[in-house]
């Protein structure tokens, strides 16, 4: 039997276990030219609260009873295509279960032996390329910037922070804990908590660019701290995922004409054909450990609502994954 | 003596007789290199209102007791620069006076015989050329596409909506009358008045680009009826100049990243250098009437205060000017 975790109710503010169902069903069997792979590693992230909600975006949403799409890497049981063999590590959009069936055409492999498997969920993944699009065609950094990277211990955060720096930018970076904080200035990012230090404060220098993960009052903030020609790169708005009523935006809109800011928001979806280039640059800086990662594994599937839940709640220290079956 | 209207204190709200003072000064004697102009037409233009409370944006605020500076035509009195002669049809930065010396390189001359003088502070001048640069470097609208101009019955706006239509757009416009909304129909402008069709109706069809020529609640609406990949031209918000406290912004910043919106500001002293283009694109159709204008023009140097107050009850029709001299 595969077990899946699917959409029972469409949540209403923060998601909580009755808004999703354990369910059993047969296993699927392959056509011609499909895969049938055991799921390792479920990727829990945060615009999936988006297509809980049932509109339609630039995707569609989930439906009540339905399973819950998302990246996911495994192995591969059983083939009937011929470029999968059983056995290949492969990343899929099997979502929220322990095994499916999908065509051999729609899988990444990935070799272990490069990285660890879960990276491909995470800095080697879709986080990480949002990171990299963020900053290098959204934003355009430039050399001795100065950046402020919000929700900068999270998958995406912590990669766009690094990237930055990397890239030769100061980096100035918010968390939720002291942990969180601690690991970044490891990093070389100012590192801010900011459930401590208000980020008017941090920010009292001057930026050159936002990356945006959190939306919300920082959002403000930022456009304050922007200089002329500052740029914002609107990636993710997770304080804003949950609220049940629009909250009123930045107060300084108008300084978007005075410092002439672009405020610009993109999807990774768009940018796919850039992957083999990201990864070009990206695998590198990993293997020498330039650019580090963290991970929160939870175990169980019957514990990814909760994993879910948890990213709204900075559970996570980098990339949230939930082990649904032995990794080896 | 020359008569000029002086700062007489920082105005709070709307802009009222007593934050200006009529002073009477002894004519400045030009140097070597410096011209005496005699200003005909003085420009009011919204922007000024910034500078008025003493914060500095991209150019310094006026001061209490000093001179209002601004766009102007006027003659040549006097020369002491050989590039310009007595008689000579200039544009100036002499603002709200009636007469002064000026360095001759800082002069711009136009010919009457071309286009009328008006035309250098509108449609041929600072208010066209925001809307060509607008449109064709910030929004980059390509025919086929909607846009929505509001304020489209101001200098900026008509000039606008007439651009955008001249290069193929759809166009729908905002404006504040059933004159200005009569004016812009003949234009081949979709026009409403904002006082009594709500925007969100008439952008029911979605657009692809927003002229913002007035911010507040009208780019919260325009944000909804965006299209994937729409963009903002953050050129205005005159009706958040006159605003005491600032006010919340728009409630669906969201849409930004889901849509892939990118929401630009600008201000026209960056883009000078393409000021010759503009010309060669524009005075063509001004002067074959493709390129349509019209000018409210206010008489007497003591009426500019009021004039200006003006902007922001929205009294004019295309370009605010004040004659302040004989125009022949």
């Amino acid at each position: 039997m595969t077990r899946e975790v699917v959409l029972a109710a469409r949540p209403e503010g923060e998601p909580k276990a009755s808004d999703f169902e354990l369910r059993e069903t047969p296993d699927a069997v392959p056509d011609d030219g499909e895969v049938v792979v055991r799921n390792v590693f479920v990727s829990v992230d945060p615009y999936m609260r988006g297509r809980m909600t049932g509109i339609r975006t630039y995707v569609p949403p989930y439906e009540i009873g339905g399973p819950l799409d998302g990246g996911a890497v495994g192995r591969v049981v059983e083939s009937r295509d011929e470029n999968v063999a059983a056995g290949d590590w492969v990343v899929s959009q099997l979502g929220w279960r322990d095994r499916g069936v999908v065509a051999g055409s729609r899988l990444r492999k990935i070799d272990p032996s490069v990285a660890p498997p879960t990276t491909a969920l995470g800095v080697l993944g879709m986080p990480g390329f949002t990171a990299w699009i963020g900053l290098l065609d959204v934003g355009r950094i430039q050399q001795g910037e100065t950046i402020y990277v919000s929700g900068a211990a999270g998958a995406v955060g912590s990669a766009a922070a690094q990237i930055a720096r990397l890239k030769g930018l100061r980096v100035i970076g918010s968390a939720g804990s002291a942990e969180k904080v601690e690991w970044l200035r490891t990093l070389g990012v100012e590192a801010f908590n900011y459930r401590e230090t208000r980020a008017k404060e941090a920010l009292a220098d001057g930026i050159d660019v936002y990356f945006d993960n959190v939306g919300g009052s920082q959002l403000e903030v930022a456009i304050s701290a922007l200089r002329d020609h500052g740029r914002v790169i609107a990636c993710g708005a997770v304080s804003r995922y949950n609220d049940a009523r629009a909250e009123p935006g930045p107060r300084n809109m108008g300084l978007v004409i005075t410092k002439r800011l672009r405020v610009e928001g993109f999807i990774i979806i768009d940018h796919f054909k850039r992957f083999p280039e990201f990864i070009a640059e990206a695998l590198p800086w990993v293997r020498s450990g330039e650019l580090e990662y963290r991970e929160t594994i939870v175990d169980g599937l019957e514990n990814i609502p909760d994993a879910f839940a948890g990213l709204f709640r900075g559970d996570n220290v980098g990339k949230m994954l939930v082990r649904v079956g032995p990794d080896d």
